[in-house]
């Protein structure tokens, strides 16, 4: 993806808390590699995805109009709550941009916490790679 | 209301498409001043107000930290339609940073335009001011 | 370019600011393909495009997840600025969601009104399509 | 403050990268109370405060037009670095939204890590509060 001028800020790089508006984007296109379209979760099951923990850790000023690269994996699944790991870092250069760590918890349409459907779990877990440690909390 | 280090882009300046949020605050805030809470038409009676026409003239630069006045007015108030004018201005220098129009349609809980409550027109009615017409499109 | 979920509102449509946001990127981009790269007239000759008008009209609502696809072209090109005109469409049904017009003034880098360099001038006056007057200003 | 429908997704709740931008306001705002305005630290000394690492614990669901109360405090200082606290509370039900901590070190006009003025460093020295450790990292 690349860097949008209104994502800047007057520092000349980009705002801080947009990284996590890319870690959405990266979140969502991981889960439809795994067959998995958020917006029909939504719309067919009434389920939903909330953020309930973000940790980000900026390594490196992106800027505007930097290409970027933003990988997403599965870090641990459950039936309520599942937490994905990104590491965002600028392909021209090589720099690591910043990691970041989400976790989510599954609600139904009343916002109550809920189980992820089967077959939802059963992808996430066949995907998650609890090897990939590389951004820890601390 | 003050401009948020958010709201700036490398320019340093606030990025343009921020103004219509400051017009939304205004609007929400014009409405409550005539008894109308947006978030009551919403949640209470399934009504919604879409933005169908938006026309920013942008007079001056906001900056980051400044502090500015937004005056809101009904321009305009037909039973499925209402047009609000907005003049944003920086009372430490008294410039004119930017002056703003919208029109908004009523559209029930399925996206139909409808017509707004009676109620609710009526206020905005006795409300609407034909004679400020310093805002013209071109 | 597809809809961020950061980039809905409660009405569960895109929210109207960012339609500005998208333009700017299509307008980077049409100016890429002029051989103009904004970034490189921000950093190697201090000059800015400013945004001074404008102008939406919404005409179907852009949902989550939908992709869009957004055309860009010069409508007019002076010395000192130039209007843009956009069609944001959604190829999946055909829509047209929206169409923007806005003028952009160049600045120097104490932000006062210039010329735009010969070279960037006469390529964008080669690009411009004064016959695309699909959208007009009321 | 008061959650602006931009801020709103259409999960119906605020966006969660939008709590970093009121962490970002109310950050300024402590720091104007101690005599130390963010804008003149920029404008006049060519310092800036570069956020390097960021965690939110989501709690419970802002909502449009609800009136937040976000109280920021010092939890760390050092003399190129200072870590901020921030509880984000809905007076009207008591409710905690969210608690966050953000971590920024002091760049000179070229972006490179350098010290905070001594008379900043002493008032938020002074202001510092290492008691209030309601939020943990983990």
């Amino acid at each position: 993806m690349r860097v949008r001028y209104a994502e800047t800020d007057q520092m000349g790089v980009a705002y801080h808390a947009h990284y996590l508006v890319w870690c959405e984007m990266a979140r969502t296109e991981h889960m439809r590699q795994l067959g998995v379209r958020y917006r029909d979760l939504e719309e067919g099951r009434g389920l939903r995805l909330a953020v309930v923990e973000a940790h980000v850790r900026y390594r490196a000023a992106a800027r505007y109009d930097d290409l970027l690269s933003i990988r997403c994996w599965l870090r641990d699944v459950a039936s309520r709550q599942v937490t994905f790991g990104y590491a965002i870092d600028r392909p021209q250069d090589g720099r690591s941009i910043a990691v970041v760590q989400t976790s989510l918890v599954a609600l139904n349409s009343s916002h109550v916490p809920t189980t992820l459907p089967e077959v939802v779990l059963q992808r996430m877990q066949t995907a998650a790679d609890p090897v990939r440690m590389s951004f820890k909390c601390r």
